[in-house]
């Protein structure tokens, strides 16, 4: 039998319309793919959501090696800047374009095409698992939280997980992720009680209140970073009011403030920490403020050792670099499957992702399927 | 001759729908009473807004006492709201509700029914001029100033000026205004670089920018006040990004500021100091921050003397009260009749103003016009 073709089969997701939340035809068609090879597949689909489950070999095997991605991808933006059908996978000059062609459809076809082709010609003593969610973009409520579900209730279990997101920053095989930083954001309210500018004394401004706090948080240094981990950045992100009367002061005013934390905090310690900061600012000022906080995802990391080994020496033999082994970035699905099993992270350069005419080299995917092969070989052998 | 019902004349004004900057009736009706009363009448109209002068005795006589009110009004607000017709006037157990009732049709018809009164029974050696505007409550820039301009150009001079203003905030008598803190008004905008949250690096956020010089110049005492003067005050008055995507970190943010100063500072004084916060915060930050700053008036003073001596000994006679000499409260036309001639401002309780079932108590109406006789009388004698 000859060879999956990962180029055509990127094609093939990418004219599937799998914009979030809509499955789009992409899981259909590799759950068919899938089976085809041998694949055990079922549709894990919650509220809407479609999600697959596809597992080749016994079910429970000690050496089970998880893929983990998503076909859904994000809207396509100023349909009219594309200077492409952004459904069409058109390929010019060896670049091929289309909304999912680094993020992540070119991954997910890379690691099918590589699992299907290594199951057929050396099918090992061991196990095979792909998670491919279509709600990663969006809520990621009933996606691949949904499937481990399906899986720790089923007795499904990965001994370690890839995920295909992008993690390159520049070029091909520059960068894999070993963890992520955490994610927490929080909405504040202030009320005061509204007045006139020429008697404040008569009011309570909410908006030094608000200053104050935004001013102490943004100051604070967090961290300095660790041996895995960049230092903890915390970005205030929007201050609102909303009065247009310049002899008006106003009742209320809100902001957002958002939080990547690594490993030296957690959800639960920056909570404590910003009530504190909170609490002293709202005594100073006399202001009532409250705080909503979404803590949505804690910092993780498997450190280096065997699963960050077999990646990067895959990485190294086809590409010739070391891969930095990197927490940076913003979130993904591996918070979800670090609670399940060892993860690491590693796909192609994300350059283009979420822009107009996102395109990923041919060569690439060609390049990421020989990765994903030569680990899975490895990782059997 | 019968005296003039201020209280009737009021209702007439109240009748007359002159929300500003509409006319309404208002200064017609004014034009008519006074013309027959033998004063010398003249429309100043300027772009739409119109405005009434009216002079009883010789021009330029040395002993001049003027008198300087508005017709218009405020708009009515929720009219659901109001339990009477707000332009009925009608008069419910001694009190007469309208728009205007305090703000200031009432001051207007005491000192035009005084003014009448007097000339006709005890004719001075002086003279006395009334400048009415049509524009107090809007942008103020073709009211009162338009009618300087016009005594300006043809010779027409008051030797000293009561404004009609309510200037009591709890009873008839207990204040009256012998000056006003000035205003300024600073809108800052600052800029920097779009990013994601995630990257803040690559970003130039603009919020701790903002937050840092809204709490550098909310916590600044910009003085303690003096003898005349209430400390001066800075209220932060909206603080806007429109940011809602909590992993995006936004290009650019908006404050305004809205300062009352004493005479400790002036209106330049202040852009000076504000231009300095400002790039203070701008050096540490490496955000851009421009601003756009408006000085409405700037604070004045007629320091207590015989004019203040004038109006104070009327009050006292006629309620027994001895008016607080203050300089409290917003801006009103006075500051712009301080170019031309000192001036203080008296007039009824203010409590209702601007607000639904505005209302004034019929024995104020009459209260206020007792005052203001007398004034003319001292004021000639």
């Amino acid at each position: 039998m000859s060879e999956i073709d990962a180029v055509a089969l990127t094609a093939d997701l990418i004219r599937c319309p799998s914009v979030t939340p809509n499955e789009g035809g992409a899981l259909v068609l590799l759950d068919a793919l899938l089976a085809d090879a041998g694949f055990e597949c079922t549709r894990v689909d919650r509220e809407g959501i479609s999600n697959l489950f596809a597992r080749w070999g016994a079910k429970g095997h000690d050496r089970t090696f998880g893929f983990n991605g998503h076909t859904d991808v994000v809207p396509v933006g100023d349909q009219a800047a594309w200077t492409t059908d952004p459904f069409g996978a058109e390929v010019k000059d060896g670049i091929m374009f289309g909304r999912g062609a680094t993020d992540m459809k070119s991954g997910v076809a890379a690691f099918a095409a590589a699992a299907i082709d290594f199951v057929r010609d050396t099918p090992p003593d061991g196990s095979i698992i792909l998670t491919i969610t279509g709600d990663e973009e969006a809520d990621a409520i009933y996606g691949t939280t949904a499937l481990l579900d399906y899986m720790d209730k089923t007795d499904e279990k990965m001994s370690v997980c890839l995920v295909g997101e992008p993690t390159c920053p520049n070029d091909m095989g520059d960068m894999m992720k070993i963890g992520r930083r955490g994610s927490l954001t929080a909405w504040f309210t202030f009320k005061g009680k509204q007045g006139h500018s020429a008697y404040p004394h008569r009011a309570k401004n909410p908006l030094p209140a608000m200053a104050a706090l935004m001013h102490r948080l943004a100051s604070h240094t967090l961290d300095e970073g660790n041996a895995h981990f960049d230092a903890s950045t915390l970005a205030v992100v929007t201050m609102d009011t909303g009065n247009p009367a310049t002899n008006v002061i106003p009742a209320e005013c809100r902001a957002t403030v958002n939080i990547r934390f690594n490993d030296i905090h957690s959800g639960e310690s920056l909570t404590s920490w910003l009530h504190a900061q909170l609490t002293g600012v709202s005594e100073e000022t006399g202001i009532d403020i409250d705080v909503n906080i979404k803590v949505s995802g804690e910092s993780f990391i498997t450190p280096p050792g065997p699963l960050s080994d077999l990646v990067a020496n895959a990485v190294q033999a086809e590409t010739g670099r070391t891969p930095e082994l990197s927490t940076s970035g913003g979130t993904s699905d591996a918070r979800f499957v670090k609670n399940h099993c060892p993860v690491v992270e590693f796909g192609l350069v994300g350059k283009t992702m979420h822009q107009v005419d996102e395109n990923v080299p041919v060569v690439q995917i060609q390049q990421l399927k020989a990765i994903y092969g030569r680990i899975l070989r490895d990782y059997f052998a």
